[in-house]
Parts: C-alpha cells; structure tokens; sequence
C-alpha cells in the first residue's frame, strides 16, 4: 500500500502529471510486488517561491545562476 | 502534542472541514489522553488530477470506473 | 481515498493504535462519505527527544513544567 | 541534504519568506555542518480555515480567543 | 530540485532500495527535465502495525485476507 | 502556530538537536511574530541508505565522491 509524495516546482501540466504518476507507479510495483491499485501519489505543485535552497528563494537562485 | 495530517480530494466545505478537524481531535485525546489544546490538525485538499491511483490520475480513475 | 498522518510521541502501545486507526477511519468515512477501505492511516512514534516545543526539546519541556 | 518543510499560516509575504529560508538555512548548516547548497527548504501557507487547533478551525479559534 | 517522499512496509532489503531509488530519479528527470542530481528520494519503511488500512491495522487485514 | 519537520542525515546528537530546535524556533518567531510556545520542531533522522540523491542511495554517494 505504499503512499508517494512528490513535491517539485509547479509549472508541469497534465500531461507530465501522468507520466509521472504512471512511471512511479510501475516502479513501485516492480520493486515492492504490490499490485497497481495499492499505489498512491500524491504531487504538490510548489511554487518555486515557497522553495529554499542555498538559503534563497529557488526563483532568484534560477535568476541568478541560469539553472533549473 | 500530536499533528495530524489529513491528505483528501478537494470537495469538501467548511462544514466538513470542522467536523473533521472536531472528530480527529476527539479520537485523539481520548486514545492518548492529551488536552484538546495539543492537537493540531492540518488539511489538505488535494486536486484529483493531483492525485494519482492505480498508475492513473484520480480524475481519470472515477470516470472510468464510475467509483468515489 | 484520504491519507492521514498521525505524528504523536512515543509510548502508545498496540490498543491505542488500533483505537486509533479505527476511530480515524471512523470520521473520516463519516465526513467524506467514502469506503472504510479507501481510508489509509499512518503513525508515527516521534521520540520527545526529537519532537521541539518552544524552543526546546520536549522531554525538557516535561520535566521542567511536569506537564505531557 | 536536510529538507525543512515549514507549515505556517498564510499571510506572509515574500519578504518573510525570505528571512525565513535565510534564517532556518544558516540554523541548519551551523548545526549539521553541510554547506548552504544543501539545505532544501519548502513553505507551505496553511489557510486558518484548514488548520484545526483545540478541536476547532483555527479562523474561529482566533476570533473566539482574540490570539494568534 | 524534486523531493520524493515513499512510505511503505518495512521488508524491503538494501537492494530493493537501491533499485526504487534509480527507478524513481529515472522518472522524475525524464518527465521534469532536471538533473539527476537535483533529484532527493527519501525512503520511510513502515511497520505494518503502524499502518491503518480500512480501519485496522494493516498486520491485521493481513491475516484477515491473505492479501499483501 | 507553525510545525516545522526536519528531515536530516542520523548521526546528530542530542546537543545538535537541541541547537537545532532552539535555532529553528528563534527564525520562526522572528520573522512570524508568533510566541516561542506556538512552535513545533518535529526532528527526523533519517538513515543514509534510505536516502537517494542523484539515483543513488546516499552512502553510496558519500563514498564515490567523498562528499558529506
């Protein structure tokens, strides 16, 4: 019954969305045996100023430094 | 000083939010025996196609299976 | 299918789980009206030396104040 | 690599956002040692209508009670 | 800057999490175009009779059904 | 009434936990405007061979690269 929480900058849409959700949860089985139907994933959309890193707010980082 | 964390589908009102958050309280300080003023509890509402089950988004499940 | 994490210090034995998973689950079903089996529950034991309360640890906390 | 994620009230602006991933960045290094690069920090802005306090939403907690 | 969070049973070997590790990098780069690098995995094992699942514990449901 | 998690590397002791939740609480009353007791640090320690960084768990990383 595993439960996954992605967090990852918003700005992905729908589809990505369910890449993501289909390609974790083929991990998940493939490794652990449980069926697909025990797979939970659950994807926060955060905003990359509500994000730290380096001890700034990850969009004047990305200004800063060019880099996703 | 518990914290709980509720994770659920986007829906539901204020009415619900409170019953929640009056019943969650309740359960626990009657099973760990802490004053009603330790509990905290935070809910999250979560958009079904942010909500992936089964290796499908959520939204896509319940119209294909008619199911909550 | 809610998620629901419960972080609550250490020393709460196996009944108090159970009371406490089933009384979760119990409101959450009631609120949200979906199946006992959607519901998922997860403790976690934090040990109070690991748990802060303004500004300290809480095993500090405890014997400084004698309170839980 | 720690993760800090801070759960808080909406409310406030960017400007406390950024004091607060300066401030719990330069906590974590001096303690842990890692470098600044390595500290991830997520904010997450919890409406008082969904944060349960006392067995009660918090936007009535604070009108009933004249506190924070 | 992606951050993976996976709670599942606790029984999963060194291997197993190596393998879930690589899976789920693989997916999050693929589907979100950052760097391997930029991607954190953190991977809690849970013990069953710390998981609630339709109301019981989830050792209990277990038993109960035969069913992982 | 902020709850703040830190998930880090296990191998801090006491003293750096009790630095680290002073610190913490110091950062957050400050910039929130919340008094010290509205303040919850929950402290996870979590093992580098449950840590993926880079599709690799992180004890790995540490000693191909020699990095912390």
């Amino acid at each position: 019954m595993p439960v996954i929480t992605v967090n990852w900058w918003q700005g992905n849409d729908r589809h990505a969305r369910k890449e993501l959700v289909a390609g974790i949860t083929d991990v998940v089985t493939r490794v652990s045996g449980c069926p697909d139907d025990a797979v939970t994933v659950i994807v926060r959309d955060v905003d990359p100023d509500h994000w730290g890193r380096g001890g700034h707010l990850a969009d004047e980082s990305r200004s800063r430094r060019g880099q996703r």
